[in-house]
């Protein structure tokens, strides 16, 4: 059985390649500074990874959560920390966020006991 | 076969215990502040379901519209009343709340359906 | 010197009648309902003046909140009632709503001002 | 095997009977607006239903996409008219349309595929 | 006097210029992205600044719409035919788009007569 | 001659004075959570000024983005940094964001200033 979070992965590498079948220059150029835009600069990579975070919350984006928890997990934010930035979120954000922190939360568990067995 | 309004409160309660699985102080006391929100106070608690429902609605989140029409079905409200709340909420919103009006609607019946044969 | 709403009294009614010189039908239904929303029905007016402030909050439009306040006040519902359904939005909506109690605190003290005047 | 798009066909139509199953005239009304306003006018309906994809996209509601990419490529829009218009949805949205984006290549898809069997 | 859409030209630039006074690449391609996003393409520059104006309504910027009403009235739209694109914009997002309609009457009455005296 | 930031200053301490003058609880306990969630915790301080900074851009608050701003200068980062949180924002965000991209470089070159002037 796959986890819902492996779905997403799944189903998202499929639609950016379908999405990106076209030959409008704006999309296809827009997909690539989304790319450029979270490498180390200023600020490094990390922080950037929670500011995307902050930000898919507060907008109510499921998908754009699970690609920056994914990317949080990676660069090597523990949970205290990532649960810090969603709780800033939820302030900020409204009561509207409380269904997205659910999902969040079960995406992360998945992504913390996946990196754990990597580790192992 | 489970109505999707039954999926819909197991799965919140499970995400709700697993979201509150933090130590995240802030997290906690929104979910605190949001239990306390909607009781008799200078408005009745009635009424304050009815908001927080129109407030779903504009806001365009169907777990949260979910979570106040059984609020608004409990305390007394009927059919035609929280039509009408939902009425005011697609003029303010837009048509972009319909597709969460046809979503209410599947809501509401099992709501009523349940409502009645708990009457009994 | 005229207070801030009474400028926008006048800058909603002159914005209105400007916006309606229009040979767009769409525009004059769509006025037209929005002023036969909040009339009684399933509800009573008054309820649904509050039904309005609270969205206006939680997507919010100062000009809208200004609006309801208006109609909430002139409905006869009491400091601490307009205050208790703008608590409800203020959590549903999260902190980016506090600008729009900020603006909402000054609006009610003029319009209680104005009616305490009037019922002299 | 049922493709996403005809489930939403399907699952539209119910919802929007279940909708209006209702004595409220304000939502009934609400839904007659919403059948004209896409019809010539001062604008043809061919570019009114471009509006409704451009607005649809920035406010990330899949239902009302799919809506309007039916009558964009029913009205005669080819795919790259229509990437074209979503492209430039991506840039005012930002990349929290992304996801919607993904999810349109998958619908537009199929009702170009349709389209060419129906016209076979 | 100086009319309002005088002053958000001024200002606009202005801060246009202070926003890119930065290193940051990403911003500094957005703008570049942003500026040919509009040109002649699958779509003509037209109708895509009708897309902008529509996108720019739902989402209730009113620097948005005065630049797409500006660039909308350049491109030879009528009054009748920006009336109705806003209507469209005004079914979809809902009343809480009205105050933005009030504020857009105001600056396309502006843009029209100064379109008119320009080819005097 | 009061510079807009400082207005801005005045003009919230004032507002959040009014909007505290009530006896609703859950107001207060807002207010108060809002008062401990940028504190030093599983993340420091400062990164939490740039996530609050992040969300308000995306949300499109002028008035929170002034109070994260100030926040984030006070904390230490210097303008390419901020910068680089603001060019993530509007990449997520979308063209939408930039009236408030251009507000804030008008609010950052103050702080800057200001920030300069008190290290003298």
């Amino acid at each position: 059985m796959t986890h819902p979070f492996e779905e997403f992965r799944a189903k998202r590498k499929a639609g950016n390649e379908k999405a990106l079948e076209t030959d409008n220059l704006l999309t296809k150029r827009f997909f690539s500074l989304d790319k450029q835009a979270y490498g180390d600069g200023a600020l490094d990579a990390k922080t950037k990874e929670l500011l995307g975070l902050a930000a898919s919350m507060v907008l109510r984006c499921n998908d754009c959560i699970d690609y920056h928890l994914e990317g949080a997990v990676k660069a090597g934010y523990n949970k205290s920390e990532i649960d810090e930035a969603m709780g800033v979120a939820l302030l900020v954000g409204g009561s509207i966020v409380i269904p997205h922190l659910r999902h969040a939360a079960q995406s992360l568990e998945f992504l913390f006991q996946e990196n754990e067995k990597n580790s192992d």
